[in-house]
C-alpha cells in the first residue's frame, strides 16, 4: 500500500485533533506497514518541505493525547492554491507527494480547505495521478452545506451555552438592574450565538439573541432592551460579532468615525462594546459587555464528548474512504432519527466556497430569539463532558509536536 | 440553641457556595432543631427584609449542587457600615436579628465583608449582645492578610493557568511570527495573573509575565518583547489589569487622552489592548490582546477539587466557631508542610481593610518573570478537577435560589 499524508488548515477547533487521531490510527489499522506522514503548516508547509512521521510518536503512545489537546497538532495555514490548474505549483506538489511515496491525502479543515482537496483532486484526475484526495470537515462555524454539522462545531456550542449561563450567574448575583452583553464569534453565520438559547433560564436570560441573519435595528434593540428590562432585572443579552443593519452595514463598523488612540489608530469597538455604549446613552441602568474569546475556538474545558467522537469517526472514514479509492469528495454527517450520526462522502466540489447560514425560519421573537427547531438540532451534538487529564500542577496535559 | 445567619458579600468566586455548603451543613449536623437562615443580597438585602430559610432546601437534597454552582447563591452586596457606631443602623440589625432569634452569623467575603463582622462585633459587645460574628474569607484576589491563601483564589488561577495554556495553543498554529497579549484580572495584587507561570511550555510561553507589584516601563517592555521574540516564534505575555508605571499611573490610563465615541464616550482601553497598539506601532509582527472575561471569578469548568474542598472546610468551621461562642474573628488558613490545610480563628479587626500583595522578592526577570517560590506556593492550590452535573441539553446542572 502507498503511504497517506495527513494535513490541518484553517482555525484552531477543540477536536481538529481527534479527526486526526481517526485518521492515522485507521491507516495503521488498515496496513501496520504504511508510512503515516504529517504535513506541518499544512499545504503551505509542505511545500516548504516541513513534515512529520507519526511512528515513533505511535510507539510512545502518546498519540492518545491528541483526543482532548485543543489547537492544531499538526500546526495550520490559510493558503489558498491559485484557480489556474497549469500553475507550476502542482506539478510541484505532486513531486514532493511521489518522493514519499504518498497515494492518499486527507485535508483537514473548513471551506478554504475544501477549495484545495477540489483542485487538488482535479489536477491529478487531469494528469492521471492515482493520488486520492479526501476532505474532512472542521469548522466552529458550522457553515459548510451538505452535512448535518461540522466536527468542532458542538465543542464550541457546548462551550459557549455554558459559559453564557456562568455569565448570567455572575450577572445576577447584585440587587440592581443591569445590562450584560456577550459578544459571540460567527461573522457570517450565527449558529454558534444561537447555541447561547441553551442556557436559557427561568427569567428568560439570556433574554436577546441576535444573529447577522436577521437584519439589526438599533431603535428596536433599544425597546427589546427596555421591555426586556421589566421583567428581568438583570438582563443578559447574546449578540453575534457579526450583527449588522438592513443594509448589510456591520454594527462593529458604526464606530469607524470615532476617536483615534494615542498611536493615531481608529479605536474599532466590537458589536457587543457598540452597544454597551448606546445602552448607556440611552437607558439609565448598569451595562456592561463581555466579549467571549478565543477559548470559543480553542478550549478543552467545555469539549463535548459527542463531537470528540464524531470528528476521530470523520478522520477514521476519510482515510478510509481514500484507501477504498475515492477522490474528491469531503466526509459529511448525515443524521439518522433520534441522534445517530452516519458519515457519506459528497463531491467536494459542491461544498468548497459555498456557506451554510443559519436558516431564517428558526429565527423568532421578531428577530431577537431562537426556536424550537434549532434546539432539538443543536442538544445531541454538545452532549457529555470530557475530563482531560492532568499534571502533577493541576495543568491540562495537552500533546505537542 | 439559638438560630444561624449566613450571608454573601462582594464578588462572585468558583466556590463561595462551598463556603455557604460547609456552613449551612455544620449547623444542621450540630443540632438539627436549629433554624438556618440565609440572607439575600447581603447585609444590604437582610436590612431590607430579605431572607430565606434553608429548611426546604435542605429537604428536597439539592443543597448539594452548591458545592459546583459558582456565582452568590444568596445573591451579594457591596455595602459598608457607617464607621460610627452610635449610626441607628446598628440596632436596627440587631433587631432584626432577635427576630429571628439569631445568635451566630457568618458573613462570607472579602476585605469589606470582613470590615461589616469587625463593626457588628464591636458594636454587639458594646451593647451586651451575646450574638457571636464569624467571618468566613472569600476572594479571587488572594490578597487577605494572615492566611496562607483565600477560598476562591484556587480556583480562579487554576482557570487562569489552564487558559493562558489553551491560548497558547491557539496562538501556535500559524507559522509566522505574533504577539500575543493577556490580561488577567486584579487591579492591585498580582496573585492571579502570577498563576500564568503554571502555563509554561518549553518554549518559554508565557515569556513575559507583568504584576501590579513591579513598576512598569513601556520602553523596557518593547526591550523585552523585541528579544524573547528572538527565540519563541509566536510570543505569548501575561499581563495584570493593574500593572502601573513608576509614577503609579495605570497603563490603561495611559490611552485617557485618546479619542472619544460615537457618543462622546472617552474609549477606555485595557491594559492589554493598550500594549497591542504599542507593539504594532513599534514592531512589525502580527499582535492581538485577549481580555480574559468574567470567567475568571465564576467559571465552574476549571474549578480546583481542593479549593472547593477547603471552602467547604472554611465555611463549616467558621460555624463551629460562632457556636463554640467565638467572635469578631475570621477564619484562615495555615499551611502545613507537604500541603495540608488547618482552620485557625484571627482577629478580624487586624484583617479587614488590609492588603495582602504579591512578594517582589517572589517577582524575577528584571520584574518580567515569577519565581519558584510561587510556584511551590501555588501547585497545591490547584490541584484536582471536578466534574459538573450536566442537565439533558449538556448544560451545567447549577442550583438556582
Amino acid at each position: 500500500m502507498k503511504n497517506i499524508l495527513i494535513g490541518q488548515s484553517g482555525g484552531p477547533t477543540a477536536v481538529i485533533n481527534s479527526s486526526l487521531y481517526g485518521a492515522v490510527m485507521k491507516a495503521y489499522e488498515t496496513d501496520s506497514a504504511v508510512r503515516v506522514y504529517g504535513m506541518v503548516n499544512g499545504m503551505e508547509g509542505f511545500l516548504k518541505g516541513h513534515y512529520l512521521d507519526f511512528a515513533s510518536l505511535k510507539e510512545s503512545e502518546e498519540l492518545e493525547k491528541l483526543l482532548h489537546t485543543p489547537g492544531a497538532f499538526l500546526g495550520s495555514c490559510r493558503y489558498k492554491l491559485p484557480e489556474d490548474l497549469t500553475d507550476p505549483v502542482y506539478p510541484e506538489i505532486l513531486e514532493r507527494l511521489d518522493e514519499l511515496q504518498i497515494g492518499f491525502v486527507c485535508y483537514i479543515g473548513g471551506n478554504d480547505s475544501m477549495d484545495t482537496v477540489d483542485k487538488l483532486s482535479r489536477y491529478a484526475a487531469a494528469v492521471d495521478s492515482k493520488i486520492r484526495f479526501i476532505g474532512i470537515p472542521k469548522t466552529i462555524d458550522n457553515d459548510l452545506v451538505q452535512t448535518d454539522h461540522t466536527p468542532g462545531y458542538g465543542s464550541a456550542a457546548r462551550y459557549v451555552a455554558n459559559t453564557v449561563k456562568e455569565i448570567i450567574y455572575d450577572a445576577e448575583v447584585y440587587d440592581s438592574k443591569s445590562v450584560t452583553i456577550i459578544e459571540i464569534m460567527g461573522r457570517h453565520a450565527g449558529w454558534l450565538t444561537a447555541a447561547a438559547v441553551m442556557a436559557r433560564e427561568e427569567n428568560g436570560n439570556p433574554c436577546l439573541i441576535y444573529l447577522p441573519e436577521a437584519a439589526f435595528d438599533l431603535e428596536r434593540f433599544l425597546e427589546d432592551t427596555q421591555k426586556a428590562l421589566e421583567t428581568t432585572e438583570n438582563l443578559v443579552i447574546c449578540v453575534s460579532e457579526g450583527i449588522r443593519d438592513q443594509e448589510g452595514k456591520f454594527i462593529c463598523e458604526y464606530d469607524s468615525q470615532a476617536g483615534l488612540d494615542s498611536f493615531g489608530h481608529k479605536m474599532l469597538a466590537g458589536s457587543a462594546k457598540y452597544l454597551e455604549n448606546y445602552i448607556r446613552e440611552h437607558l439609565d441602568v448598569k451595562v456592561r459587555s463581555v466579549e467571549l474569546n478565543v477559548c470559543q475556538r480553542c478550549s478543552a474545558s467545555y469539549m463535548s464528548y459527542t463531537d470528540q467522537q464524531e470528528a476521530m469517526m470523520a478522520g477514521a472514514f476519510g482515510a478510509e474512504a481514500a484507501f477504498a479509492g475515492e477522490t474528491g469528495k469531503m466526509v459529511t454527517f448525515q443524521r439518522v432519527k433520534e441522534y445517530e450520526i452516519r458519515c457519506r462522502l459528497k463531491d467536494v466540489h459542491e461544498i468548497c466556497n459555498l456557506e451554510k447560514t443559519f436558516p431564517k425560519e428558526w429565527i423568532t421573537g421578531n428577530g431577537n430569539d431562537i426556536g424550537q427547531e434549532f434546539i432539538t438540532y443543536v442538544r445531541p451534538l454538545m452532549k457529555g463532558g470530557i475530563q482531560v487529564p492532568e499534571n502533577e500542577n493541576g495543568i491540562s496535559d495537552f500533546l505537542r509536536r
